[in-house]
């Protein structure tokens, strides 16, 4: 089960993060494979495979999150692809990182959009 | 001009955030009416009027960041009323406080379900 | 299999946190099962049951981390009388908080002395 | 010599804090008089008895941190007060506490200003 | 109107903030210039020309809260350069940067710090 | 006396820090002998010198805590360093930054985990 669980949790990572989600898999592999099991399992598996929420909403709440939180940049790039891996739109995104303006400071919305503007550079979108 | 910025804010302010939006604008005026006066313009007006996302997802986006921080209870229960207001069901704002476990830990999730929890019990609805 | 988790999870709740984290639990059953489900699986099944470091040291690290976020002073208190139970003393304990001051600075190191003394009271130690 | 320190940061403690700091100092007596202690000494005895910055921008920094930090509002509280015992104005405190909604979002402008309505009324200012 | 406000804002912002200001508000023109109005209107407009407080405690203030959040720092360098630019001295900004070990920890200050070394070293102050 | 305590906060930070703490006390020489004099006479001297509580231990907690912060990494991978250098493993260490996941995340503990990485490949251990 554990093992059933690893892999419906590698599907959804695949689904969500595509190849930037298994790089992140794969750096971990020689200092720590249990931390990558634990981020396939626990977030994949058990919580993006919920059916309660669609993956575009779920993409608005952890951009809004990692935007807030300001401190896990690499994990923000990551969440900006997936967004627009399942079907949420550049304005889209764009508008989440503006509201955050109000509720974590200019400053995080502002290091949100200059992590997002590299992420449109990276797929040739700007 | 301003003026009718301020106008626009305080009806979105109401659609979204209902009596409890206007509660949090009434206990302000005697110690800083400005700071209501600027929390209807830039929030209401300005951001939340824009129309390049439903209101439903800027709640889910919301939540999503009072969770995370953790740090400003007050809002996170005025918006998680929000939430239900514009039309989140109380099963997608619970994956959305589910979801905030994987990217701010799970005291964040619990105090922000145990905040959602009053808010349902004040509704009636739990 | 997952259900051999939430058992294991559960008892080594029951050995950390006892009757505190129990109410954790017993108080999310009517808003959101699935979360105190989450909590027994992966921080008590998955982390806690690793053998990989004592109880006591991952006390220490709970502590620390809880004083030093500053927004969680109910996961907080509950993991201080954790540490009691699985063998810190309360001059260790106090060890640990003076030490965020350093990195936290002092606020944070003030509200968890506070919370401290609270849980020492509450046990009849102070 | 330390205990050089330490008187001289107690009258710094006296001059800025008044009567909310020794509550706080006194406080802790039973449960750790080292941490009362420190905090005379480090920040009392070391930092705010610096000669190169005048209280009242000293007061006006630390007002502006704590709001941003947002999860310390005890210590808000007693730097409202300190703030205006050392000659800030209550216009130029609210100023403070307004712009960090640029810095820290709306909510934490929102709590600090809801905590100097607190000090403003136990002061009888309001 | 909010032509205006964007004008005096903009204006407010040389006067503050000087080319490094302009050079953020030009890299949002091709990613978001909703973000680079908003920030000129609000922070800027808004509250940097509110007349109660005097710019100098202004960007004591906001050195103070982005040294504290330890997560923005493009963002702390800018007002760094501001501070000095409205007539802080280097060993005011020192002081403010020390000050806030106590609020928000060494490694913040330390950050805090090395950031100002950098923009000091930039001005061929050091 | 305060001479002493610098004497024996060098040598504790010496102890704890090797090298590594060294290089960040020169660092600050040019721009601010006082914070290093600080940062060596009260987190080395009147802290981590106290003895209440073992090296080992008071390792586990600064990196509990600041892979909790998660916006220090300078600090976090010298306290990785001082971690091993105090003799906790390194397995005991990635247990520590597993943990963090439950109460920071799992962006904290995988930024921190890859600091560690870094770290252990600095020291040909990886």
């Amino acid at each position: 089960m554990t093992s059933s669980r690893f892999e419906q949790g590698l599907k959804k990572l695949s689904e969500i993060d595509g190849e930037a989600g298994h790089k992140v898999i794969d750096s971990l592999q020689d200092i720590c494979p249990d931390l990558a099991r634990y981020t396939i399992e626990y977030p994949f598996a058990d919580i993006y495979s919920r059916p309660g929420l669609d993956l575009k909403s779920r993409e608005i709440a952890t951009v809004a999150a990692l935007t807030a939180l300001g401190n896990c940049q690499p994990q923000l790039k990551v969440h900006l692809q997936a967004a627009l891996n399942v079907g949420c739109s550049a304005d889209e995104i764009k508008e989440v990182i503006l509201q955050m303006s109000v509720y974590a400071g200019f400053p995080a919305a502002l290091n949100a959009m200059f992590a997002f503007k590299e992420v449109l550079q990276e797929r040739g979108l700007l």
